[in-house]
């Protein structure tokens, strides 16, 4: 009895390792140091921190991995993998440096995963970070053969001191909202049973123009390069990334004691994908809320003088930004009106 | 339709970070910046780096999760997380300084998935690192309720020029192989469908005096600290962990083109477990060695003059460690006899 009887390809993994080569070095930039195919890969940290401290997260992509196979529409998740990691380096001012990632497979298929190896290179290149290093895991019989789990992690760097931890926010701070023109890659477990498995994935997603694959896979916007050229020249008092929950379950985490978030709802109109996925899942407007970011993938919170200037920031960076709501004194939370 | 009808938890969720974070607070050293619970978490440089190169790695546990699912004995899994990780950051001469894991399951079960990521946080320590992150992430309907897997990504540092290349391997170097007692964290496919598939988990493997189930989950050595000891004070020309395959696969990849290494495998007899796998499992004495680490789980290639000295580090350490072999003129391969 061999490895390969057993369902592991060491081979496939070399070939997949050979083909993606070119994908990954792509992202190298000078910062880079050592080879591709070693134990581990580094990067020296650029120039310019005086007491850099090395910031560290985790994520993945969740089960719309599992929607995007069934779609066989996979090339969007190395933007969604890579804005789960970079977007909440941001989230504390970090520069992400560095990712790597981990891919689980049923059967290692290296013209079947190259694509996705491909996208995460790209979105690692439109975020600015080098892709050092990846793991691919063949788990035959434990996974179905064109099963996969997409994991990475981010490595970021500020100067101490320069952390954003939200302890400066105070009543009266503006707190605006940076647009998400879908549902990055949050909710997908209800998203698969309230809506995949009721309209199938071929069928118009309602008012959206498109398919129901084609509305809940578009790609994450990726925030970390605006959100750091914002900070570099305003000072911002809280950040939170819209991640694994919604707007209130996020930005609370960033709150000081003593004061409370008031959103106003009213000040924007979700993207069509969240009304389409609430009614044809029979999903509540609260329950929405609490499982989707609703159209707001970013927040900052900052004095009301720079809020405009906030705003114009992310403008030229390409995001829609506005003031969703302000800072009120009273008890740590977050109150959606 | 709510998420959690979907299958996903959030308060579950939250549960289970309150639980871990005495377990994963107790492996913060005082470099670590920040709070528990924020979007990402710090750590600054050891003092003494006048040029540091920042290396990441990732692995995972690969399908031994799944025999120690079936097996209900999951507390070894955090030290052969640990130890994939942090044992590719050694091999290559970096100080590890932190990890992050990653946790995919069916149901998060705060009861179920405490102890498991109380193994990775002592494993933690055990190595030095600081567990600064993770991410649990509930995958119902993809994954069964009890089944999960298991990644981690590493950082660590060593100055520029220092790194562990092989570069300065030649003709004549010793190799020293480091004592593996146990599978490590590699092979569990062909583990699974040869010997846990025949005999069950609770019959004894014949030769170990143990069970299938004890034999084949012994938790992983973590060799990290007892490298980095060796490199402080003996020069070294290649390093290799014995990851993801075995011995040739892998000590071949940091030797330099011209010379290849005589592994004489009559210098040591590998540990029970691996016999018993290849008389159960009907395994070739060649498919063993290209699978399994056959008992030495790290090589490290040194000159001669140092061979002794390196061996009696490893010794002071705690690890056995020995002449396997020697570097020869030859095309670059590995040659076991």
């Amino acid at each position: 009895m061999t490895y390969r009887d057993a369902g592991v390809d060491l081979d496939a993994a070399d070939r997949l390792v050979e083909r993606i080569r070119p994908a990954v070095t792509s992202t190298w930039g000078r910062l880079v140091v050592g080879g591709f195919g070693g134990f581990a890969a580094g990067i020296k940290l650029p120039p310019g921190y005086a007491d850099p401290v090395l910031m560290m997260t985790t994520d993945g992509v969740g089960t719309k991995a599992e929607v995007a196979r069934r779609a066989g529409m996979i090339e969007g998740l190395g933007y969604d993998l890579v804005a789960m990691c970079v977007d909440d380096l941001a989230a504390v001012g970090a520069r992400p440096l560095a990712l790597t990632d981990y891919l689980a497979v049923g059967q290692l298929d290296p013209d079947r995963l190259e694509p996705l190896v491909r996208s995460i290179a790209a979105a690692c290149s439109e975020a600015g970070v080098a892709l050092l290093g990846g793991e691919t895991a063949e788990h035959p019989g434990v996974m179905e053969p064109d099963e996969f789990d997409l994991a990475a992690a981010a490595l970021g760097v500020v100067d101490a001191g320069e952390e954003v931890t939200g302890e400066g926010i105070g009543a009266g701070d503006a707190v605006i909202g940076v647009a998400s023109p879908n549902l990055r890659s949050n909710g997908f477990s209800l998203v698969r049973t309230a809506v995949v498995d009721r309209l199938g994935l071929d069928a118009e997603l309602p008012g959206t123009g498109r398919t129901v694959a084609e509305a809940v896979l578009a790609p994450s916007v990726i925030y970390a390069p605006a959100v750091l050229e914002a900070l570099l020249r305003i000072p911002i008092a809280g950040l939170a990334h819209i991640t694994g929950g919604g707007i209130a379950g996020n930005l609370v985490r960033v709150l000081p004691e003593g004061v409370m978030a008031a959103i106003d709802t009213a000040t924007w109109t979700p993207p069509a994908v969240f009304d389409a996925v609430a009614e044809v899942g029979g999903i509540s407007h609260d329950e929405m809320f609490r499982t989707f970011n609703m159209g707001i993938g970013f927040v900052t919170v900052t004095a009301r003088r720079h809020a405009e200037r906030v705003i114009a920031s992310f403008g030229a960076s390409g995001h829609e930004a506005w003031q969703i709501g302000e800072i009120e004194l009273g008890p740590r939370s977050v109150r959606l009106v």
